[in-house]
């Protein structure tokens, strides 16, 4: 069953208005819900939505709450996030860190006590879609293992970098673990193996079975001890700067609530443009189909939903009629 | 055979100075060398001073040279390196953005036409020194296959993530290949597989067998498609940016000189290294010998060859007294 953007969006706004938020901020959150469906995320687009309203009933996201500056330097600043909506607050940090860039070359905003900013991606194209380079991440609930160690201990924590581009954007958005839980669920549910080792089973052995790692909840870092670092570095950091909840706090509290975040833009120049193009063209060279750039089948999956309508799951679809 | 640091940098100095470096450039870019070194990474200390003194006698390195302020704009500049030997051109970019970071709170250089700064983590460390979080990043020559791809045509761009900390700073240094090729070499002389798959066969296969992947030249990036796109993208980011020679360029010209760097740094405020510690205690809960954080045995070995002196390959010690 296909749904137009507009009749998405318009949903989710009414579900939002029910449930405590004011208009301006219900807009904006359900029309990034609809367009992380439109872009093919699912998972944190209309299929996370009933979760999302859920969060919001039980008081771990607060819908009239809005963000606030607590200290700043220049191109620097620190806020906090109240608890509000984590894409209204993302959406704000992005668009101030893109201000801070405008005015000294480079801005960065860090913010604590914000929420689940669903897709990470999103914040990328809107730095991209307003001509600046754009950098952000955040920190998650502990469900990556740290090499060496045997319990999930570090987030997945979701990486950002996006560089604008007239044929379309360029925009990396990458947990660092190898596969999210959500993945893995779906090929427990094809009753498949992963195409590589994504965790580990009982014995502490990497494992392609979706059913150990599971039962495990041990999922494996992108490069083993590489993106079990990267992952420290990234909770480190924001912790460092915005004085919020680290990965090992954020589990303690049970949800994952009140989580750290970091956006940065950069002003571009002009006139490299073409270097870029050159890039890609070396990149593909010989394989043009198979090798893609980060942020193309977001393009073309956009695209092709423009005209033919965003596929949805019924059941949930009728589940957000009925909310 | 062991060499107490003085006598590296020493030595490493007397050999500059007849090769062209000024007093003061022979001095920092010999204590460089010898403390890449000193900290464990001889891939890039001792080990690599014969290739760089080579690369300065062909004319790659430029050691007269000084990098030159071409655009800015308050916490962000461009600079042109001109060829100029890496180390110097990189502690100086630094030493830049740290000056930034103190007037706007974060400070963005950006340098094109640079060569090799050896070790990466030399600038986090830098920056860490100085009280600063330190990010920075580099281009290289091809030597990693694009995920669909079938030649070596990314990076592996190093990525360097530091924060500073009482007690040891916390240094991630991560190229995105799972395993360089100097690593690759050292278990083919070991006769040895991989412990995980490195690289691809001539059948297109993924592989632990280090002759394979160095007859094949392709490496294998972290993450298999995850760490594809982060090297594209630090590569776009870096040449939208500074306006320099992408990998592709850099491959095409058959030697990885004239390269392209970016350097932050970010103000901290004081009050959050508890924070910080709770992450490392979390993290290394039940594990704190096996799991062990970016930099912590960059540390130890520090410490050790501060009192037994620096363990050196001997011939290579010889050549370099010999030149």
């Amino acid at each position: 069953m296909n749904v137009d953007f507009t009749t998405l969006q318009q949903e989710f706004k009414r579900v939002l208005l029910k449930n405590g938020f004011g208009d301006a901020k219900a807009e904006l959150c359900a029309r990034t819900f609809a367009e992380n469906s439109r872009d093919g995320v699912h998972t944190h687009g209309l299929n996370r939505f009933p979760v999302f309203v859920k969060a919001v009933r039980e008081g771990l996201v607060d819908p009239s709450a809005e963000p606030e500056r607590i200290d700043g330097m220049s191109a620097l600043e620190n806020w906090e996030g109240h608890l509000a909506p984590g894409i209204s607050n993302a959406i704000h940090c992005m668009d101030r860190a893109i201000s801070l860039a405008s005015e000294f070359g480079i801005g960065c905003v860090f913010i604590k006590n914000t929420n689940h900013w669903m897709r990470g991606g999103t914040y990328g194209w809107q730095a991209a879609e307003a001509g600046f380079i754009g950098i952000c991440f955040t920190n998650t609930i502990a469900n990556v293992t740290p090499w060496g160690g045997t319990e999930p201990r570090l987030g997945n924590n979701p990486i950002v970098i996006a560089v604008p581009r007239v044929g379309g954007h360029i925009v990396l958005d990458m947990a660092v673990s190898q596969y999210s839980f959500g993945k893995i669920q779906e090929y427990k549910f094809r009753d498949e193996h992963l195409p590589f080792p994504g965790g580990y089973d009982q014995e502490g052995e990497l494992t392609r079975d979706p059913v150990k790692i599971i039962e495990t909840q041990r999922a494996l870092p992108i490069g083993y001890w590489k993106g079990s670092g990267l992952s420290l570095l990234v909770d480190v950091l924001l912790t460092a700067l915005s004085g919020g909840r680290s990965t090992g706090v954020i589990t303690g509290g049970g949800s994952e609530s009140g989580v750290s975040q970091c956006f940065i833009a950069i002003k571009q120049g002009s006139g490299n443009a073409a270097l870029v193009e050159q890039i890609l063209d070396f990149t593909k060279l010989g394989h043009p189909e198979e090798v893609r750039y980060p942020g193309e089948s977001t393009l073309s999956k956009r695209n092709k939903h423009a005209t033919g309508g965003i596929p949805v799951n019924e059941r949930i679809w009728n589940d957000i009629l009925n909310l």
